[in-house]
């Protein structure tokens, strides 16, 4: 316990140091750091292997590895990132606002770095990297936590940032790491009030759950992505077909990729078999509902659980709807505000839609699977918001600031 | 539990009509909502005086007395508040940032409301006008659960608007008001996640305190306001003098109010006799450090304590710094990061405390008493935020948003 808060409190102390550090330093540090996962991508690989080796051991799902293994390829990715991250403008200092008051006071809004961030992950690696760039390039101090099963991998990833960001002039604190992958020292993390600004966890429904239970200090959660697409009466069924397969299969285990898929019943007949037959020779298991079975006989029937799951799998649930209202409710009902997509060729109806579906991202005929702080040009992510308060959708750069008001009087005083 | 349930509910579903409500609809309601809180004024004042009446015999303090009355004078700026937030640029659908991406996704960044907040409040009835003024501005629904102290005033308040609202096409649920002042009743709405969004508590450091501790939906708080005016060595002892006057005596009871000021060793002795016998004058208790005692013998000394005091009365703690150094780290250390003031005439002093200083509101040359939303230009504020997520300082209409990301595709898929 004193440890943590002597780790906390000497990030908090770097905070400081970093919310005034010169754009240009914070720059060249990424830029530097990059090429410094570049040159100990062998060192990091084989320490990936130990966390593959044992997590294949413990038969953890093919999905759970396959985010969990590292190689050339998405080291580089990863370098890719910090570099773009390194190349975006500098947020800190940014004048948001100005407003001269009848009485000639001059108040300007301008943008601030949180101070210090709070990352709790799971078994993904790159989200080490990602949280230390955005966190850097924003002018905040990051804690990371990382999960037990990538323990080996995060290490050698924090070591080769931090060593280099050491050398690069950004403060010793900056950057922690804690090592210790014993579940309370989450706990004594959030009861880490006024020196943890935010604490953004990431990863699956419990472990939100648990951060969001027992922190006193901020959340910015995403709790899961029950991403619906919705195909209307008017929509182009070649455009649609694409677009669900795409949501579906391109990468099933993660937040952005289709759960649901509705469909309007004036096109159902036509879209259904010919959309079903894909996606099952893709190895996608279908749950439908009654006239989903009806019209493509021999599925599976979906239980009232299933229109709430998030499977991170090859299962769709698939339902059959009257009309776009009858889609909005259902969305609003069972999804989880992440990311919900409308294929029309109705503006009318595309509209209504992108109005009334509450969710941080809303698509007309895209696929859900762009909700990305690098598709988005944020260079990459800190985690995908579902809250409404501070920051929804991709969390990047800018939205791990905060603002202050600078105000510049000439002895003003209140009557 | 059941009520409060319900109550929520069907807030949630009047939030739902709220978001996507006509501009005009809103402005018009709550120009009538302002000339129904006059026509009722003679009702209100009567409610209040029995609030007030209730409040003597309970020998409650003045400054709380002078908090919960009110009069004819305080009705008009009630309603003054509410004219002015009814002609702010409506704050729903403003696009907020448009990219257009490689693939030639459009993604827009749309300001939306954040859907359903909760005011918890103590003893001052404007809040609910407030409260209820700049949720519908922007397009949220409002549960209020003011403090028993002003519960008449709170319910004739209530009353007037929320009757005048029906009348002008705000949906029914749109403002509720709880009237069961039992504390439970707190827990019970702080139990309502999904269906309040946004819990906003106003009041004393303990009400706060509580709610925080207990609350799972997201608080926008605010602490304290211990706030600060340093006068540095270069400052118009003239202009100091004025500003540190305003910012004690003009309202003690506030949370923007001065509770320490600080003073540079090379104008102390200039400045601090004439100073401390005008704020003697003006029946303020001195609490200095041995430094300001020794300049201004027969004071009381200052304890540890009165540092992190918010005293909310006539009493000042005072100390002598020896520079501006030594002032950034006795407000970073005692300081509640609400509002602090410099006085001063070296820029390069002013912006290194503008820059040093991690406050919500920092000044140079003026009173820290300008921390109001109506002073900001804001109409009236719902609170004032000493926290860095989602907003900081006076909490008006536009804070009282969250935004989302529209995405216009051509069919686009990820690769």
């Amino acid at each position: 316990m004193t440890d943590i808060k002597e780790l906390c409190q000497r990030a908090k102390a770097a905070s400081r140091k970093m919310a005034v550090l010169d754009p240009k330093i914070k720059a060249r540090a990424l830029k530097s750091m990059a090429k410094a996962l570049i040159d100990n991508s062998a060192h990091i690989i084989g320490e990936n292997i130990k966390d593959v080796d044992r997590a294949r051991k413990n038969n953890i799902s093919k999905v759970l590895i396959d985010r969990l293994t590292l190689d050339e390829k998405r080291i580089k990715a990863m370098a890719a990132s910090l570099i773009e991250i390194s190349k975006l403008k500098d947020p800190i200092g940014e004048v948001l606002e100005i407003r001269r008051r009848p009485n000639s006071l001059l108040i300007k809004k301008v943008r601030v770095p949180i101070g210090v961030i709070l990352c709790i992950y799971e078994s993904r690696p790159n989200v080490t990297s990602d949280c230390v760039g955005l966190s850097l390039k924003s002018g905040n101090c990051v804690i990371l936590r990382g999960g037990s099963d990538a323990i080996n991998s995060n290490t050698a990833i924090f070591e080769a940032l931090n060593g280099e960001a050491l050398k690069n002039d950004i403060p010793e604190g900056a950057i922690t790491m804690i090592k210790d992958t014993d579940r309370s020292v989450v706990n004594d993390l959030l009861a880490q009030e006024g020196l943890i600004d935010l604490v953004m966890p990431r990863g699956g429904e419990s472990l939100i759950r648990e951060v969001t239970d027992n922190s006193k200090i901020p959340v910015i959660k995403h709790y899961k992505g029950v991403c619906h697409t919705y195909v209307d009466g008017s929509a182009d069924l070649n455009m649609a077909m694409r677009i669900c397969y795409n949501a579906k299969v391109q990468r099933p285990g993660v937040c952005n990729a289709m759960e649901t898929m509705l469909v309007n019943k004036k096109i159902a007949q036509k879209f259904l078999p010919s959309m079903i037959k894909q996606l099952k020779d893709a190895g996608v298991e279908i749950r439908g509902c009654g006239e989903t079975i009806r019209i493509v006989p021999g599925i599976n029937k979906a239980s009232e659980e299933d229109w709430y799951a998030e499977y991170l799998d090859l299962i769709l649930s698939v339902r059959v709807v009257n009309d776009l209202d009858e889609a909005i409710e259902h969305i609003m009902k069972y999804g989880s505000y992440h990311s919900d997509a409308i294929i029309t060729k109705d503006k009318k109806a595309a509209e209504k839609f992108l109005n009334n579906v509450d969710s941080a991202c809303v698509y007309v005929n895209a696929s859900t699977r762009f909700t990305d702080g690098g598709e988005f040009g944020k260079g990459a992510e800190i985690g995908i918001s579902t809250d409404k308060i501070h920051a929804r959708g991709p969390v990047g750069v800018e939205e791990l600031t905060s603002y202050k008001y600078v105000i510049y009087g000439k002895g003003q005083i209140r009557k």
